[in-house]
């Protein structure tokens, strides 16, 4: 089953969290400064340490040769970057079954490990990563200096490399306020807002990634300690707003849901945006309580499939923007009516 | 069972048909130079004979006392006109079991006979028209001139004092060219187009009332000839539009028509305006044979019930508009739920 479909905390409004590892290779050159060779030789000694980890090995999964809506439909699943689908000789990604696990080779650093868990769940998803992370210091000489920490192409990442982000859907909170005041809040304190797709995307259906900035001079367990704090400090706040804004506009709230839901389930052509949009209201009205005929499951598998990339890769042909629209209207209805989770289910072995 | 639920002909683009003659009784002053005391006179004398016809007598109905929202539920059903609602001391309608049929009392003119019937049939429903006319002439003295026929309070009826006038759905042709086109072609030759409650009304959902306006100097039938003639070219090319609109924007017009089936079944708050547009959408899919889930009858039931003082008089209590809006919307969605149909087939005795 895809990791994102399991049940996750605070599931209402945290959709999944993601903890970032960067390390680096003792000996070699920043990727941004290797030459192809090098790049080459730092690969194939990651890809072989990868590819064998004991009872969990990852996918090897070159950039260069994939076809770009193959590269596209990664990014949507969020398991490489945009950087790293540029696609140079030399980079890869390697992932694991439940496609929770992925490790960049080359991107930014000559090695990042992501982890994703569904819901908010800081501790456990920074142990999985952590103990990759010592899986690979035990089988590769690692850049650390002890003044610093662990070394690394920029030095925004340097100390801990760690970057832990959350997806939250904050429909209200920006409704009322607007994103801004957030943003700047958190920024003073060394978080970031940004789009869903890391950074300069832009926000679609309310839902925004929050990440640590600071990584130096403080230990990985403080990073996720304060981290922990402030995000549930939205939650509280998104939450409060959610129960005074439903109070006070019950009528017109489920309205919007339910023509909303009217939409997603009658469209016959629906763009990614305009989906993503109705969708946020499905998933409001589910966390008010008041829509029932739709479950978090189904949203969570909506939100991870509906992409442009997915789409076509799940048609398996070169589809018209017209053709794309349609099929996504198509998908939506299928999983609005309970057939798609089904089928997901019984091709994933469950 | 109502009139506008029975299967018509060329239902696909007409509504419904109406055939209205202006009398009056000799020896009286038309009513807008009476004295309140000749109004009552003319009224109970007409009364006299409309609440006495052997087999389908009719009901009488004083306006001046009625509630406003009475007043305007007759209004929506085209019983009664915009003036006649005015409810002067003395001006009555008598109306028939099904709603059929409908003789206004000291509106413009003395008498006013008006039946409707749904679907295209002017023949059959100007024969019921002539039957009540023609009763009518035995019982009272009816002001007749053998030079301009009869005689009438306004020059414009005067003649045969009849008018015809359909209900038409011209979605195509009105997206496409324009209503402003096919008014004037029309007036030229003699016709009007008019919003569906009469003169000055605004057209909602694509629905216009097509009538003609020369009384003097032309036989009835002729008349009748001439009107169902253009009508019928109306219908040929509103058929022919749909056609060929359809077979070049089959996703698009799909889409919007199934969007606005999934807003109608969805929507918690809708005004009558929007309501009807989408209806609008709904008659075109169905029309168009693409859409099933819904038939013509529920449309029919529909566009006669979700006027704003039908909602109100149905709740039978005062609604502010954002419970009208809700109401409406919980009358649409169990009459496409098909729950309705049944309870007002109930109701009926049907």
């Amino acid at each position: 089953m895809s990791w994102y479909l399991e049940a996750g905390n605070d599931s209402d409004i945290v959709l999944s969290s993601r903890i970032r590892l960067a390390r680096n290779l003792r000996g070699y050159l920043f990727p941004n400064c290797m030459n192809d060779e090098a790049r080459k030789a730092v690969l194939e000694k990651v890809s072989e340490v990868l590819t064998n980890i004991p009872g969990n090995p990852l996918m090897r999964m070159d950039i260069a040769p994939l076809p770009q809506t193959d590269r596209r439909a990664l990014i949507e699943k969020h398991l490489i970057s945009e950087e790293l689908a540029k696609g140079q000789e030399g980079q890869s990604a390697f992932i694991s079954k439940d496609e929770n696990i992925s490790v960049m080779v080359n991107e930014e650093d000559h090695i990042r490990i992501q982890v994703m868990s569904p819901g908010f769940s800081l501790e456990n998803t920074y142990k999985q990563a952590e103990d990759m992370a010592i899986y690979l210091e035990g089988m590769l000489p690692i850049a650390f200096s002890e003044k610093y920490g662990f070394l690394t192409a920029y030095p925004s990442n340097t100390g801990t490399g760690l970057r832990a982000s959350v997806m939250v859907h904050l429909p209200v909170l920006t409704s009322i306020r607007g994103i801004t005041a957030l943003k700047d809040s958190l920024q003073k304190a060394g978080y970031t807002v940004r789009g869903a797709y890391g950074e300069n995307s832009k926000s679609v259906g309310n839902i925004y990634q929050i990440s640590n900035t600071i990584t130096l001079g403080i230990s990985e367990k403080k990073t996720l300690q304060n981290f922990g704090k402030m995000i549930n400090e939205v939650i509280a706040l998104e939450r409060k707003l959610r129960q005074e804004f439903y109070g006070k506009n019950k009528e017109k709230l489920e309205d919007r849901v339910f023509r909303s839901l009217g939409e997603l389930t009658y469209a016959r052509l629906i763009s990614s945006a305009e989906a993503m949009n109705r969708l946020s209201d499905l998933r409001l009205g589910v966390a008010c309580g008041f829509l029932k005929d739709v479950n978090e499951r189904q949203l969570m598998l909506l939100l991870n499939t509906i992409g442009d990339a997915s789409v076509q890769k799940r048609c398996g042909e070169v589809l018209t923007p017209k053709d794309l629209a349609m099929r996504r209207a198509d998908l939506i209805r299928e999983v609005l009516k309970g057939k798609e989770e089904k089928k997901n289910e019984e091709e994933k072995g469950e």
